[in-house]
C-alpha cells in the first residue's frame, strides 16, 4: 500500500478524500494535516464530520499535523485553500512528493497538467518537463474546477466535429461552497445567480483539458466558452446546460454515437477509480437529474441527456457530474493513480520512499 | 365596480386571481366557475386554498358555477386548462364577454393580442380586427407563458439595438406546475431539466409580444430564440439566464441606460395593477434572487441584474419575474384593465352590461 | 434461490423491494404485479423508477402481471394498497404462499404476527396458530408502520424497567407519503402537522410488537402511547422525539447500557438483512440526523441519541430509522427471511414449490 | 415621533427592527449601532440586507455608531449578543434610556419584566421596582425567546384550568439561528435535533411570563415544562407540538372556547403593533402550517390547531408563531409601545429628552 497524506483534511473535500480512500486498493491515508486550530488534536476531534458514512476508524485516531510538517507519505492529496497551495504545493513537489491537488492555484500553469484522465491522461507526461524545468523530484498535478468536469467530459468526444463556441449555464450544488459555505438563509427557497471566480474557471479550464500535448506544453483547444454560474438548493451534483456550435455541424445522431462510442483514454483504463462507464447518455426525456444521476459510477461518471437542436448555436444538451466526488476528491485520487501507473513514483527521494514504489 | 367571473377558480392561478382582485379598485369577483367536481359547492369547500393570505370572505360563500354557465359578469378571467379554453373562450367572447385569458390555447392566433401592456399595450387594438373578423361583441386577449415575461420585459428596451439571437436558460419555480403539480419526491434536492411544452412557448411568444402592430396583425420580431427550461426547488419566481446578440452591438453602459430609461407604454401607464417600476436593474453582484426580488412591485416588476459581456453572443444577464403574479393572474388582470381603459367594454351586449361601463 | 413475487411493484415501496432484492443471497424476484394500468407492460415501461440506483436489468424486462394472477413464486412481498390487501393477502396465504406484507390491513389481527425480528422474532410462531385456525398452507406476516420502527426498537431494550407512558412526536420524511404523495407546493418551506391515520397506528402497533407471545396470541405491552405525527421537508428517514415514564425509573446510565448491550433476538441473528448493529446509540450532542444516520446499517439500523432527563415523564431521547428501508421494504424482506429460516417454507403446496425449499 | 436607536442593527433581528419600524406610527429609527467592523460605515454598506422588502431609504444613509456611543434616542431596541447585552443594557437604562431588549441576558432577572403584552402587560409595572432598586431613570424590559411565544400564548387562556405539566417539541425555522446561522449543508434534507441553550429557555420563560405580579416581583406559574427543540428546513415560523396536563381537566370544547374568547390584556389593546387577533384557532385538520400561518396578523398572531385528547397527558395541540416578527423584533417593539403607553417615557433625563415625551 502506498501511503498518502491528506492536506486540508478537515474540510469537505478533505473528508471526501478520507471517505473515498477508506477501501482503496493502492492507497492508505497515513497522515492528515490541517490549519492551525486543528493541529495536535485527534482527527476525530478536530473534524466536524459531515458525510453520511462513518469516519473511518484508523483515521479518527490520527493526530492532525501542521501544514508545514515533514510528510513521510510519498503521495499528497491537497484540498488546501488556494492561497496556501500557491507556495506549499510546489515546495512539497520539490521535496519529492507526488502532489495531486484539488486547488485552483496551479491549474493553468504551463507545466502543470490539468488532468481528467478519462479524457487527457497523456497530459501527465508534462510532468517530465515540469521536473526538468522546476527541478522537482516529485510532481504536481491538478484536478479541475468541479463545474468544468461535466463540460469537458461531454465535449471531449465531440472534438472531431470542431468545437467552436460553447455556452454553459450551471446549476451548482451547495456542497460546492465548502463548509460552512453558503448560509441556509441565503439559498433556501432561492437561487444565487453568482459564484465568485467560477465563471472565469469554467471558461478557461476546459480549453486546457481538451488541448493537445506537445513536447513541453499544452496547446489549448481553440474554442470560445461563455459561462453563467448559479447556486441552487441541491445538496450534491452540478448540472450544466450546454449549447455548442461546431465547424462541421454533426447530426444529433452522430453526436449521440460519439458519446456512446466514447472510451476512456487507454492510459486511464485500468485505474481503480475509473468507473465502468465514464460517460452515460440517458435517453430519458427529463434526465440527467442530480439526485438520481450524481452517484452513477460511484459518483465518478458524467451523465448526459436531452440532446436536441439549438436555434442559436447548433445543439444543446444537459450534463451532470458529482461535484465533490468526480469534481473534487475522486478526481484528484484518479490523478494520483495515473501518476503511479505511469511510473512517476520511481526514485522518489523521501524518507518513506520505500512505500512509494508501486 | 365591474363584475368579474373567474374560470378555473379553484386552481393555483384561479386562487391568485381571487387574491389579487380582493381589493381591486375597478373589479369585483362576482362569479366563480370550475370543473364538474366543484360545481354547486360553496367556493370555501370546493377549493383547497393554498395561499398565505386568507380566502376573501365574500368569495368563500360564492357557489361554484359550471364552466358552461351563463355568466353575468362582463369581464372573465380565465385560468382554464388549454383544451377547455380552446372552444370555451371564443364562445364567451362571442357572447359579449371581455375574456382575459391566462391559457396558451389562443396566444399565437393571428387576431388575438398577446399582451404585456408595459411593453406592447398598442397590440390591444387588434381586438377591433378580431371583432370584425370573428363577429365578437366581446373580446379575447391573452397573457403570455410565465417564463416569457422576464425574457420579453428585459428585451423590450433593447429592440433599438437590433436583437438577433437570444439564448435563454430558465430556472423555474414549482408553483408554475400548478397543484398538486410536481411531486415533492421529484423536485426535492433535485433539478428537473425538462418541462413539457415550455421551451416551444418561450421560443415563440416573445417574438409576437415584441412584434409590430400593423392594421390587422402583428409582425413578429425577427430574431431567433433558443430556450432550455428547468424546474428548480424554489417556491415562486422564475429566473432566466439570457445571452443576446445584436445587429448593432451596444456597450454595456448603453444597455443599462436603456433599462433605466425604460418607461411603460403610455397606454398602460395609469392601469391600477402597473407597479411604480416595471423593470428594475439591481446593481448587486448576486441579484436578482427569487426569494428577495420576486415580490418587487407587489410581484408585478421584473428585476434584472448581472449584465456583462458574453464570449459567445454579445452580452448576458439574469432576469426574474414572479410567475404566478406577473406571469399569470396579475398579468391577466392588467390585460383586462387595459381593455377597460381602452374602451372595449362599451356596448357590451350582456345581461349585466350596465356593470361593464367603466 | 427462492423466487419472489412483488405485489404493488411499481410504487415506491415496490421499487425498494426490487432494489433491495437485487443482490439478495436467498431471494430472486421472478414476478411483478401491479394495478390494471400497468398489467401486460414491461416493468421498465410501466414503472416510473424513482430510486438513485438503476433499475435492475432482469426486472426491467419482466411483464407486469395482474394482482389476481396465479403466482408461481412461493414468497410474496406485498406493497398493496390496504383495501386490496384486505382480501388478496389472505387469499394468497390460503393458496400456499408465504406472504410478507407491508400493508396495514392485517397488522392488528389476532393471529397475524407483526414482526420486527430483531425484537420479537419469536412472534413468528403465531403462524402455526394462524395455519391451524385459517387453514392456510402458506402464511401471512406483517411489517409495521414506518414510524413505529424507531419507537419500538428504542423501547424494546427498556422493557425490563417497566414502560408505562410514552409520548411520541414524529418528524416524517416525504418518501413516506408514496408517489406522487405530498405535493411539493404543500411541503416546501413548510411543516404539515397531520398525517391521516398515522397517529392511531403509532399508538397501537408498538404495544403488539413489544408484547408477549402466549400459545395462540400476543399479549400487548401494557403501556400508554400518545403520538403527534408531522410531515417535514426531508427526503428519507423518520425522526421521533420520545419521552418515557417507567414503573421503575432507571438512571440515564442504565438506559444507555441497556441500549448498548442490546442484542438482536437469537432467531434473527443470522438473517441476511439484519445489519451488524440494529441499534446504535450516537453520543453526539446533535444526533441522530436523518441525512447522516438514515443509511446506518444499509438503512436497517435504528439510531438513537440525546438521552436526557424529562421534567414531565422520566427520560427523553431522539430516535431515527430509514422509513422506506427498515420501515417498509427492508423490514418485510427481513420478515420473509425469518419465515424461511424458521422452516415455514416446508411443504408449500405450490406449482413452483420446488423453489420454496430453502 | 419618538426616536429609536437600534443596537445590533446589521444582524437578522436588527434588520427586522428596521423593516417593522419603517412605517411605525410612533417610532422613527434615528440611530443604528453595531459591532466594530461596521462602525463608521453607511448602514447600506455595513449591512448585508437579507429581507425581501427593500432597505428603507433614510436608514440606508445612517452612519453606524459604535455600541458604546452616547445615544440621543430615548428608546433603544436591542438585538445585541447576550454577552454584550449583559453589561451594556443596564448601563443604557441607567443613563435614562427605555431599553426594549430581545436578548436572553436579563430575561430571568427578578426585577426585569419578561413581556408578551397580550398576556401579561401588567408585568410592566415591575419597572417601578426596577427603577427604585437599580436607580434607573430609564428602564429595561425584555422579550422572550422565540419558541417561548407560541407556548405561552397558547397556554395563557388555559390558566384557569390549572396547568400542571407541559411537554413541548419544537420544529424551529432556520431564521432563528441568525446569519449566517445554520450552514445549508447541515440543514438541507435534514433535521437538527439540538439547539444550544434553547430547551432551558423554553422550560423556564413561559413560567415567568404566565406568572403573577406581586408588588416587587413575579411569582412564576407553578407548572413543569419539558422541551425538545429541533431545527427544521423551514425559513420562518416556529411550530410547537404541545401536550398539557391540568389540575381540573377541561373538555376539548372548554379549551377551544377559552381560546376563542381570549382577549388581549386591557393595557395592550391599543398598542399599534397588536394585531386584530393575537390568537387564532384554525379548525383545519392540518393547521397551523408555517408557510400558510406565520404571517397571520402581520406576523404578530399565534395560530393554534389540532386540539385533541392526549393518551398520556390530558390534551395536545399544535401552535405556531413567526419567530423573527412576533418572536423577536415585533415583540420587542410591542414591549416598547407598552412602556410608552404606560407613561414610562416621562421625565427621561436624556440629551434628546424632548423627543421622548409621547
Amino acid at each position: 500500500m502506498i501511503e498518502v497524506a491528506v492536506l486540508g483534511a478537515t474540510g469537505t473535500v478533505g473528508q471526501r478524500f478520507i471517505q473515498l480512500l477508506e477501501k482503496h486498493p493502492w492507497f492508505r491515508v497515513a497522515e492528515v494535516a490541517a490549519s492551525e486550530r486543528s493541529v495536535g488534536r485527534a482527527y476525530a476531534e478536530a473534524c466536524h464530520w459531515l458525510l453520511a458514512t462513518p469516519m473511518p476508524e484508523p483515521i479518527a485516531q490520527l493526530t492532525v499535523k501542521p501544514l508545514d510538517a515533514e510528510f513521510h507519505a510519498p503521495v499528497i492529496m491537497s484540498a488546501l485553500p488556494s492561497e496556501v497551495a500557491l507556495t506549499l504545493e510546489p515546495e512539497l513537489a520539490k521535496r519529492g512528493h507526488l502532489v495531486s491537488s484539488n486547488t485552483s492555484a496551479h491549474r493553468l500553469a504551463e507545466d502543470v497538467p490539468l488532468l481528467l484522465p478519462e479524457i487527457n491522461a497523456e497530459h501527465v507526461q508534462l510532468v517530465s518537463a515540469q521536473r526538468r524545468k522546476r527541478g522537482y523530484s516529485g510532481a504536481l498535478v491538478t484536478m479541475s474546477n468541479c463545474t468544468t468536469v461535466p463540460v469537458a467530459v461531454a465535449l471531449a468526444p465531440l472534438r472531431p466535429f470542431g468545437i467552436q463556441q460553447v455556452q454553459v449555464v450551471s446549476l451548482q450544488a451547495i456542497s460546492g461552497s465548502g463548509y460552512p459555505g453558503v448560509a441556509s438563509f441565503d439559498i433556501f427557497d432561492n437561487i444565487l445567480p453568482y459564484i465568485q471566480g467560477e465563471e472565469e474557471k469554467v471558461e478557461r479550464e476546459p480549453l486546457k483539458i481538451l488541448g493537445a500535448l506537445t513536447e513541453d506544453q499544452i496547446v489549448p483547444l481553440r474554442a470560445t466558452l461563455s459561462a453563467s454560474c448559479n447556486r441552487v438548493p441541491v445538496l450534491d451534483g452540478h448540472t450544466v446546460v450546454v449549447s455548442v456550435k461546431f465547424e462541421r455541424k454533426p447530426s444529433l445522431e452522430a453526436i449521440r454515437e460519439a458519446w456512446q462510442a466514447f472510451q476512456p483514454h487507454p492510459l486511464a483504463q485500468n485505474l481503480p477509480s475509473l468507473p465502468e462507464s465514464v460517460l452515460i447518455y440517458n435517453e430519458g426525456a427529463d434526465r440527467p437529474q442530480p439526485r438520481l444521476d450524481r452517484d452513477n459510477g460511484h459518483g465518478m461518471a458524467t451523465t448526459i441527456g436531452r440532446l436536441r437542436a439549438c436555434n442559436v448555436l447548433d445543439v444543446k444538451f444537459v450534463a451532470l457530474s458529482h461535484n465533490t466526488v468526480r469534481g473534487a476528491a475522486g478526481g484528484a485520487i484518479l490523478n494520483a493513480e495515473l501518476l503511479i501507473a505511469q511510473g512517476f513514483a520511481q526514485h522518489l527521494r523521501l524518507p518513506s520512499a520505500q512505500h512509494g514504489r508501486a
